[in-house]
C-alpha cells in the first residue's frame, strides 16, 4: 500500500467510578489522517486543519509516533501526512491520543501490519509522554482497541476489554475554557477516606458487571464518582445544573471526561443523546461561556481505515 | 413440610480487592440445620453440635432470625432447631452468616417459600445485626445465593451475583487464635493514598473481568489487596510465609478471609485445594499455633436442602 486514510477515536478516560482506569471510545467523533509513501526517507507533515499544532515533525505527535516506529523497523520510509483534527485539543477527549494512536495504526497499515496492537499501544503512550511527560495509557488503548477498556495495571501494562452493551450513546459538551492540568491535578487530595474508596471500587465493580450483562439501568446506577468528582466539578462552570438538567431527562450518568473541561453524560440511542446535547446546549447560555456539543453511539471500533 | 433438613455455607468475604463488596460461598464446608415443626408456638434450640454457642432462643442467631420472620408471616408455627456447626465462630468464615441465612432459608421451605431471596437476605442481615452490631449484607448474601456476590451498595441494597470459572477451588487455614473485632476494625487506617486505591479499583475492574470471562489467570493476577492487607496481616502470624508457600505452589492468589484470623489461597482444581491445605498446615507448624484446614471448590451453590 502507498496511501492509507485512517480514522482515529476521541475517547473518554477516567469515567466516573473508573477514574484512572476506565476508558471508552466515541464513534462518531475523531480525527482523519491520511499517510502516503514518500520516495524518500522524509517525513513531512503537509497539512493540518481543524487545530493549531505544530507542523515541525519533532513537536507533532502524528510524525513523532511514526518515526518512532519507522525507526525501530528500519525501514527506509518516507512519508507525507495530512491530519485532520475533529475536536481541540485541551478538551479531555483525548485529542494526542486520537493522533498518537491513529498514527501507529495508520504506519502500521501502510507497512503491511508488522506490528501486533499491543506494540501500537507502547507507541502511541509514547506520543502522550512527548505532550503530557507521562505515558498514560487509557486514552490510546480505548482509542486503538475500541469500546470500553480497563487498564489493570501498569507496569507491566495490562489492558482489558471489556463489552460494550446494545444502544448505549453519548452526549458531550464541551466547555470551550482551558483547564490547566497542573490545576486540574493539583486540586485532587493525595489521601482519601476509606469509606469513599469502597464505595468507588464497589461501583467500578457493578459497572463491570452491567457491560457483561447489557443492563444499562446497572450501568447508570454505578457511574457514580464519590472521589475525584467533588473536587474537579469546581473547575467547570454550570458542572451541577448541567448534571440536573441531563438526569432529569432520562441520562443513565454524567462525569468528567478526562481532567475536562468536556463533561459526558450516556444514554439509551443516538436519539437521545442528541436530545441531551441540544439540552445542554440550551442549559449552559446561561454561564456565558461558548461550548461544542456531540452526540455518538459507542460501538466495539477503534482506529479504523476509512477511504 | 413438616421437616427440613439444610445446608448453609461458609463464606469468604472481603475478597482481595474487593474490601466490604466481593464475598463467596464454599461448597464443602458449613453448617447443618434442622427444623422441626411443633404443635405449639414455641421455638426451641434442641441441640448445638460443633461449637459453644447460646442455646437460649433469644440469643442465637438461628432463632433469632426465625423468630422473626415467623412474627412477620404471623403464622403461629413453633420449631424445634437442631443445628450442626461445621466450624467455629470467630474464624472469618461467617459463621454468624452460615446460621442467618441458613435459618431463613430453612424456615422459607418449611412454610412453604413465602419470601423472596432478597427478603431472607434481609432477615438474615438482622441475625448479623445482633451478633455484631451492624446488618453486614456480604457473608449472608454470598450464603444465600452462592458463587460470588458483589454488594454495589447499601441503601439501597444491591447485591448482584458474579459468574463462577470452572474448577475454581479453595484453601483455607484457619489459626486458632481470636482477633478482636475492633482490633481488627481499629487497625484500618481512616484515609488511604489515592494511589493505592486506584490500584485496588483497577484490580476489582479486572477481577469482575476474569470471572464473566472464566480467565483463571486474570483472576489472578486481580487478586491483590494493597489497601487492607498490608494492616491486617500483623494480627495473623506466619502470614508471608504462608503466602510465599502457597504462590511457589501455583496458588491463583492469597488473603485474608473476612476479617480473619482464616486465610484462603484460590486455585485451580480441588487437588490442588488439598495439596495447598497439606502445605500451609506443614509451613504453620513453625509458629506454634494450632490450625484447622479446609479444601472446597467453588460453585454456584448457595443454601440447599439435604436429605
Ligand atoms: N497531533 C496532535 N494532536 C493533538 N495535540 C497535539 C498534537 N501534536 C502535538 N500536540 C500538542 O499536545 C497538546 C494537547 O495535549 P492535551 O493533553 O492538552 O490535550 P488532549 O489530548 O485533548 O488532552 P486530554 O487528555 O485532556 O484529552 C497541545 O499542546 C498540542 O499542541
Ligand atoms: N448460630 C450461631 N452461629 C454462630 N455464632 C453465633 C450463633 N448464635 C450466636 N452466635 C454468636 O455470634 C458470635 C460469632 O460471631 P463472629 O462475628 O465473631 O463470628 P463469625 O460469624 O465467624 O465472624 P466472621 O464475620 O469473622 O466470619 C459469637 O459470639 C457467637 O456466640
Amino acid at each position: 500500500m502507498d496511501k492509507v486514510k485512517v480514522f482515529s477515536p476521541a475517547t473518554i478516560a477516567n469515567v466516573s467510578c473508573g477514574f484512572d482506569t476506565l476508558g471508552v471510545a466515541l464513534d462518531d467523533l475523531g480525527d482523519e489522517m491520511t499517510l502516503t509513501k514518500r520516495t524518500d526517507n522524509q517525513l513531512v507533515i503537509t497539512s493540518i486543519q481543524g487545530a493549531d499544532l505544530p507542523t515541525d515533525p519533532d513537536r507533532n505527535v502524528v510524525s513523532w509516533v511514526i518515526g518512532k516506529i519507522l525507526k525501530d523497523i528500519n525501514t527506509g520510509t518516507g512519508v507525507d501526512i495530512e491530519i485532520k483534527k475533529g475536536f481541540k485539543p485541551g478538551s479531555g477527549l483525548g485529542s494526542s491520543a486520537a493522533s498518537g494512536a491513529g498514527a501507529a495504526f495508520a504506519v502500521n497499515e501502510l507497512l503491511g501490519r508488522p506490528l501486533k496492537t499491543n506494540q501500537l499501544i507502547a507507541y502511541a503512550r509514547e506520543g502522550e509522554r512527548l505532550v503530557s511527560g507521562a505515558p498514560i495509557a487509557d486514552n490510546v488503548s480505548a482509542a486503538l482497541l475500541g469500546g470500553f477498556i480497563l487498564v489493570r495495571s501498569y507496569e507491566p501494562l495490562e489492558v482489558i476489554s471489556l463489552p460494550v452493551p446494545d444502544n448505549l450513546a453519548v452526549a458531550v459538551i464541551h466547555p470551550q475554557i482551558e483547564i490547566q492540568t497542573a490545576a486540574a491535578r493539583d486540586i485532587l487530595p493525595d489521601q482519601i477516606s476509606m469509606s469513599s474508596a469502597i464505595t468507588q471500587w464497589a461501583n467500578l465493580g457493578g459497572l463491570v458487571s452491567a457491560l457483561y450483562e447489557g443492563d444499562l439501568p446497572l450501568f447508570g446506577r454505578s457511574l457514580r464518582d464519590v472521589v475525584v468528582e467533588p473536587h474537579r466539578k469546581k473547575l467547570i462552570p454550570g458542572f451541577d445544573q448541567l448534571k440536573e438538567v441531563v438526569m432529569d431527562h432520562h441520562a443513565l450518568g454524567f462525569g468528567i471526561s478526562g481532567s475536562g473541561p468536556s463533561l459526558f453524560a450516556f444514554c439509551e440511542g443516538m436519539s437521545k443523546a442528541r436530545e441531551l446535547t441540544q439540552l445542554m446546549q440550551q442549559e449552559y447560555v446561561h454561564t456565558g461561556i461558548e461550548a461544542k456539543v456531540y452526540a455518538s453511539v459507542i460501538s466495539k471500533l477503534g482506529c479504523r481505515l476509512i477511504d
